[in-house]
């Protein structure tokens, strides 16, 4: 059963589009507790009481002892002291053991803190800025019968194509088509499967939004129509920042028709990012999402059927006027070399380093949302939504017969409906497979299901078994692209020494799609969970609180990856009997029969492990080099 | 057998105070392989070779899979992409399952890298900056009789007063004596035993080592009397550098007496650190480490008879010469900010932090060894050593029927001889107390005993349960200091909720402290580790190489703390039949019989797990709210 409250005036954010009765407060359920001026709810916790949910956050699967402030931010140290990522996922879902379920949405397009038994470890906080925002509260028998209540009433979320399950490669560096060519070889040379190429900002001319380098990607549309031919799809990154440059066909239309974001006088707000100074598009007006999403047919007009949006929280390096004020104030460091004491030392080190994604900068723009304007930072979380529900819409306009694949950094509730999501600049950290694996339920649980993380890390350089074990979680992600950045270690498989068991592990996931890609639809179609945590699974089965590193993977396996250098087996529990199966490749495996309880089991480096229920079996397919051959 | 080859020129460490006799380098262990220039050295490794030792570094106990550099450093963020913290342990062990056993430790106070399966997962490789160093090859029967081979060449290590396993309070931000008197009365108030409070650098006047604030600390003499009546040992941070300020004695002391490192022309090099512009005591000359070290008379002839050496890396925030340069340019940002590039941005972010620490620094200021001139960099691995080393020798001159609790936060091997160490700025994170375990056993093979993390973590905020869980390792350590940095949430017990439970572990904690102190007394007497990777100690069982996260404690215990948020009990690997102690108390315990093997055990938050050999018990004696009472 769905609850909603309101509080004050909220702007609507479009997260939920099934209609449910407005309820009064004094009927909410008496668990919550709410501040006076409403602004906050607090819930009294029991000591076995875990909490799921917040989609991209930090920390474990179970969210409680942390707190997590939903702020969409380029946040690329995900650290375990930060609060925000690059998506605001507010359900989280309140699972006591042997009592009450209750399923909350906090639907608020600004910063919304949750504080879950951290500054007291029996008290979950919720606030919010001001008070006016929707609450839904959602009661039923069992934690997933809540969550599939919840995901009805925001309705379905978007199906990737079967090549989106495909493995990807991706690297901030390729510079030009012969970059790319490298890779598609290289891969094909050594029989490794591969789907997809990214194209990040380098192959735009000066990083000026839908422009291709003509020098170092010409002949574009030729060599897609290549690609195309290999069966290889070309995945261009898009910003939502255009260049302020005159002449410039994007900058002069948004110029013209008054499409971007405004200062507090009305003049167009001058932001930097990889451009230079750009501005911002104004997504919450309906004619920019229509001018930006038409945009996109530049490239499905020459065969691309692939787009991840980045940048889009939106990331601000600097405004105009922050490094303004920022160099008069640094100019003045030389007055005082030799007589600076260290609060003036840090303050001049905090000019510098807080110039970007500065809150500041985020009050300084304006939004017009029907005729009125709005101060960004009250509608920060919409404004990745915005983009991608235009650009989506825009997508059955300008290629009516295209399954594209589309997946956005920034997020909110309600974008799920129109876009996957990666889960942005991660590191090559052994702590961030783990990471990814504590994700995955409360993302789905949000809506997100064509989820995934940069397989490798994002951030830094990799080592060839930290690849090999990422690669081992990746593989049960819809979403499987081995990223990294510029000046990193290079991260293609062909780069380290162990093929055969990166080949064998390519093999195995595409041996897995077709049976990933049923679940995928399963889950789609049933509003279901893709990877369920263990404690909402078995809700009597006490031991299955503990379990913070294994999930459920549809209704018939369980995933219990190894994610610690050296480890060359793992501890499971399991919470019914299964079957092993210890998997070289798709054919080289073996399988154990294991019951219901605590065990220790073996998988070196080269192996993967997949828990199948008795009676069940692992569905493996003939795999092959590419979603096209399956 | 020690064998011992010399390449080029090495710089005297005093490392190794054992005669060894000379080697041929034809002589060598065949599995290293020199570069031609001896600049560098690999070894090939097996797949289930595992490698140990590096003291205070990151990751896990088993070092394979990173990269390390010694350079001692002030290093807050102790994350997976940092190679150095603050300090430089260079004893490895290699570790052959069922194999070869190997030590060495590369001789060399300027920046070593050790390369262990990173780049090439199949293989070590050391280097230094110049080939000039020494190696010592310790080889023997078992990796436990050559870690005790080389700790009895570079003698024994310093040994703490009783007092030093006591529960010491800390913070960043203790003001004035009333601040100090408020933890010493709330842990009085509420049962909580103490030893010890520490004064972080707030009780100098202005940040000028060897002063007292007079206002803030007036009567200093009576307080620490008063102190000491309640059988409280105050223990004051004392930094390197030296205000520079004229008429202030230490200043003026130095000047006169060219006791400060020199620039490139002779002059005093200023950096800038706590006071502002600072000179940095040289303390490679013998006559500047008895200066230095008489100058804590003015300390121990007050009563105090503890001290931490802090920022003795030796850490810089900036030194004239860089602040100037940095000035500069920063105030060129002025003409750009309307053209800027991002290589330009990115170099101004850079300028700025890049101020703290900075390599150029390190290389403008010069040391005077035996009437030469040698640039800072080329020893920069000893400054902590010479610096604590002198004080060290001074302490019995000064005050000589005192037993003096002494640790130093930078650190080469020789100066376990001399002082403990605490591993730094570490922070509130999970990750942290298992990184502690980790470090544990590194450091005691490279001779540091004393040992211990700030519990709780140093910068960030905690949670109630993560010092909890934090406490539950440091009762383990020797050093047990609960310490947080400026402006972090309170982290004295006292302001937490669960004060019974806090009380019962600092409770356990004093019962363990007589046979703690009998097992590191034994392990100094017996050049032993008091904490022992499980594959070293049953170098025969193959399931003890994937233990990372145990330890075995003296002779007959094992320990297996809990790290892990939320996580109510864990999994263990007994290598051979042990009793597990549950522990709520010293008083309230259950005690389970398990066979070697793999298991699961329950251990709530407020539990602490013992594990004790068949056959031996866990000795405990009758807790105290002080270790005078004991």
């Amino acid at each position: 059963m769905v609850s909603r409250f309101v509080f004050g005036n909220p702007i609507k954010t479009n997260a939920v589009i099934k209609e449910t009765a407005l309820s009064d407060i004094s009927a909410v359920n008496p668990l919550l507790k709410f501040s006076e001026d409403k602004r906050s709810f607090t819930i009294d916790l029991l000591p076995d009481d875990s909490i799921y949910g917040l989609g991209e956050s930090l920390h474990g699967m179970n969210k409680r002892g942390f707190i997590y402030v939903s702020n969409n931010t380029d946040q690329v140290h995900h650290d375990e002291n930060q609060y925000s990522l690059y998506g605001s996922h507010n359900f989280v879902l309140l699972n006591r053991f042997k009592g009450v379920k209750l399923g909350l949405f906090v639907d608020y397009p600004a910063k919304t803190t949750f504080d879950i038994g951290f500054t007291d470890k029996d008290v979950m906080k919720v606030s919010v800025e001001e008070p006016d925002y929707t609450l839904y509260v959602v009661e039923g028998d069992s934690a997933l019968s809540i969550i599939t209540e919840f995901r009805e009433i925001i309705g379905k979320s978007y199906k990737a194509p079967l090549w989106g399950f495909g493995y990807g490669q991706s690297r901030w560096g390729y510079k030009c088509t012969e970059d790319i060519l490298k890779v598609v070889n290289e891969h094909k040379r050594l029989n490794l499967p591969l789907d997809s190429v990214y194209m990040d900002i380098d192959y735009m001319q000066d990083y000026a939004v839908f422009t291709i380098n003509p020098e170092r990607y010409h002949y574009f549309e030729d060599f897609v129509k290549k690609m195309k031919e290999e069966n290889i799809h070309l995945v261009p990154a898009i910003d939502p920042a255009v260049k302020r440059l005159k002449g410039y066909f994007v900058y002069d239309e948004g110029v013209e028709n008054n499409y971007f974001c405004k200062d507090e006088d009305g003049n167009d707000f001058p932001v930097a990012v990889w451009p230079g100074l750009a501005h911002l598009p104004d997504f919450f007006k309906p004619e920019v999402k229509k001018w930006f999403g038409e945009k996109y047919k530049l490239f499905t007009d020459v065969g691309i059927d692939g787009f991840w949006n980045d940048m889009n929280e939106p990331a601000i390096f600097y405004s105009s006027k922050s490094i303004k004020a920022a160099a008069d104030k640094l100019a003045t460091l030389r007055d005082k070399t030799e007589t600076l004491n260290l609060s003036e030392l840090w303050d001049y080190l905090d000019t510098a380093s807080g110039l970007a994604n500065n809150a500041e900068d985020y009050k300084s723009f304006y939004h017009e949302i029907d005729g009125k304007k709005v101060r960004h930072d009250r509608v920060h979380n919409l404004y990745a939504f915005n983009m991608v529900e235009g650009i989506s819409k825009e997508f059955k306009e300008i290629a009516p017969d295209k399954e594209i694949l589309f997946f956005s950094r920034s997020s909110y509730v309600g974008q799920h409906r129109y876009s996957g999501i990666w889960t942005g600049d991660n590191s090559s950290y052994y702590s961030h497979i783990k990471l990814i694996l504590s994700q995955l339920p409360g993302l789905n649980m949000n809506g997100f299901l064509y989820v995934g993380a940069d397989t490798g890390g994002f951030a830094f350089n990799v080592s060839e078994p930290l690849l090999m074990r990422f690669m081992q979680v990746s593989m049960f992600t819809p979403l499987f692209r081995n990223h990294c950045a510029l000046g990193c270690r290079d991260q293609e498989i062909y780069n380290f020494k162990d093929i055969d068991s990166f080949r064998n592990m390519l093999n195995l996931r595409y041996a897995l799609i077709p049976e990933l890609y049923r679940i995928y639809e399963d889950c789609i179609e049933n509003s279901k969970l893709m990877f369920t945590p263990l404690a909402l699974a078995y809700p009597d089965d006490r031991a299955c609180l503990d379990v913070d590193d294994q999930l459920m993977l549809g209704d018939d396996y369980m995933i219990a990856p190894v994610y610690e250098a050296n480890a060359t087996g793992r501890f499971v529990y399991l919470p019914e009997d299964m079957t092993a199966y210890v998997l070289k490749s798709d054919k080289d495996y073996k399988t154990l029969d294991m019951e219901k309880g605590y065990h220790h089991i073996d998988i070196a480096l080269n192996e993967l492990v997949i828990f199948v229920k008795k009676g069940k079996e692992l569905k493996l397919s003939e795999p092959a080099l590419n979603t096209a051959l399956l």
